[in-house]
């Protein structure tokens, strides 16, 4: 008996904002293991804003998805049948997966992950690609010292909201720019900001002027358009500009035009550099360790926007750009049994 | 008898395009020194483009020139007068100094020259400001590897004449833009480049393109504006761009707008860097020995566009904005005896 399962195939390049067309679900058999593989089924997929730019086909050290294929993430998952010798039956991992209900992995694809320490769907955000992105973005380019000032944008999502946390821990006045009252109260009141500003009914560049009196050392640019050039003006000598994201610009048909940055890095002596976080994929350990130890201390916490079931996975990815989410998105598929 | 001097002041903060008017010539009486001074005889002025920038009223880490008081850049002039116990009469000296005959100078404003090693205008140029500002920029921010491309605008320029060589010397390809057929002729046959692109006569992105087959490793940012905007697409993993200029955008009336580089950052995990020469002024002397060097063993050359006459600096100022010069723009205004 051949048994089924449901997968997520991106059927067509998205021109603009991505569209439920754009996408298909369709029936395969579930793999079989082999000598050296696992089958795991799939408990959480991760919907991430990168995952646009490799809808498109262009150039990219991240390869493009291949079209009538199915997409992959971030995935936790059990594992259900072991032809590996130090996975068994039950074991919960994690990997680049695919948006499927059931996947064949080899061990260099996969981790097991420790649910003691914190939820299996914590490895998706915090101490995942997600919580590594803050870190490396913020302490290896951004390098805050204590009592400058940090602005974080997106600051609400599953990598703002940290950023803006480790930001804390390291002694900086931090500024968070979000998209409603309910993120920016969020922000002040369960994070611990020091300020944050709603650009949907605020003036930003006169709202950041207010709130950095004393400039901006450090912005972690999740968001790109015109957040982004609003930052300019007020940059302090040898400020960093960490290039996390440019989600305003995803689904742009058009180029991406606003404020040439040459004469403001010139007159500040800053720093802007862009990254993702496969460019620190040797100090991953290092980071991932520093993650947990703030996470049993108490001083991270994080937020997931749960969407249930796995034929809401596309819905899901698209709120991302309507900006729906609280912390981290992520789809639960399975019940961990 | 009280002997008088020319003396130039800013008169009104250029909007736009500076013009004449924006200056006076003013007489004023020749200082004398004091103990523990020097009195000098300007025989060369440096005009330099960064000096638009001191010329509006705005924050900046380098204060702005004020208004009815002598406009100050590098200058090189002769000892004709010293109350400093070793200077005397005849020395030849370098410092930033007034745009005036004469200028009375303190110790720490002025370092002796030896013109045994270079004449001495060329202390305004590849062994001044201007050779450092290459050396840094490239070196310290811009790190080109053996066998790297590295492209540099305004490269017929005093600046970026200086980059090309010296990543000539660090066994690079070189790519030169520039704007005359007899600017790129003298930037391959004259300093070596491998290719030279006339942005008034050529496609600059399919030209860069074509130049660049292998893509983009260190962009030596000197103008800004459109052409910045054509490298951000080729640029290589890991990529580099010292910013050190934004000519094209210096007399901007309006904003400053076209291709914003978030995505670009992202994609080539690409690191841009303003700068200014002042940042490394504790390493001065690493640079001036490591320029002289070069320059003994005829790995550089420079060029001068040298304007005769004290009178006609104002005009040498505003040629610098019609690419007039090619290589180091200077003011000659008395022989040294």
């Amino acid at each position: 008996m051949i048994r089924l399962q449901q997968q997520i195939k991106l059927v067509n390049r998205p021109v603009g904002t991505p569209v439920k067309e754009d996408f298909e679900f369709t029936q395969a058999p579930i793999g079989e293991p082999a000598e050296g593989e696992v089958l795991i089924r799939t408990n959480y997929i991760s919907v991430d804003p990168y995952l646009r730019g490799r809808m498109n086909d262009v150039k990219s050290y991240v390869p493009p998805f291949e079209l009538n294929t199915v997409i992959s993430s971030g995935v936790v998952g059990q594992v259900v049948e072991s032809k590996l010798p130090n996975y068994e039956k039950g074991d919960i991992v994690t990997g680049m997966l695919g948006w499927q209900q059931y996947s064949v992995a080899k061990e260099s694809e996969i981790r097991k992950i420790d649910t003691k320490l914190a939820p299996a769907s914590a490895y998706l955000s915090v101490l995942g690609m997600t919580g590594l992105t803050a870190y490396f973005g913020l302490l290896d380019i951004g390098q805050p010292k204590e009592g400058e000032t940090v602005v974080v944008s997106g600051a609400a999502g599953a990598v703002g909201s940290m950023v803006g946390q480790i930001a804390k821990i390291k002694g900086t006045r931090v500024v968070g720019i979000a998209g409603s009252a309910e993120k920016t109260d969020y922000l002040i009141n369960e994070l611990g900001f020091d300020a944050a500003i709603n650009y949907k009914t605020e003036d930003v560049p006169a709202a950041l002027g207010k709130a950095c009196p004393n400039g901006i050392d450090v912005y972690y640019e999740n968001v790109g358009g015109e957040i982004g050039d609003a930052v300019l003006p007020l940059l302090n000598k040898f400020a960093r500009i960490p290039v996390c994201g440019a989600i305003s610009a995803y689904n742009n048909k058009e180029a991406d035009v606003g404020l040439r940055v040459q004469s403001y890095l010139i007159k500040s002596s800053a720093l802007m550099k862009g990254f993702t976080v496969g460019d620190y994929s040797e100090r991953f350990k290092e980071g991932l360790e520093a993650l947990a130890g703030w996470l049993q201390e108490g001083k991270i916490q994080y937020e997931e926007t749960i969407t249930e079931g796995f034929e809401n996975t596309i819905d899901a990815f698209l709120d991302l750009f309507k900006g729906a989410n609280l912390g981290k998105a992520i789809v639960k598929v399975s019940e961990i049994e």
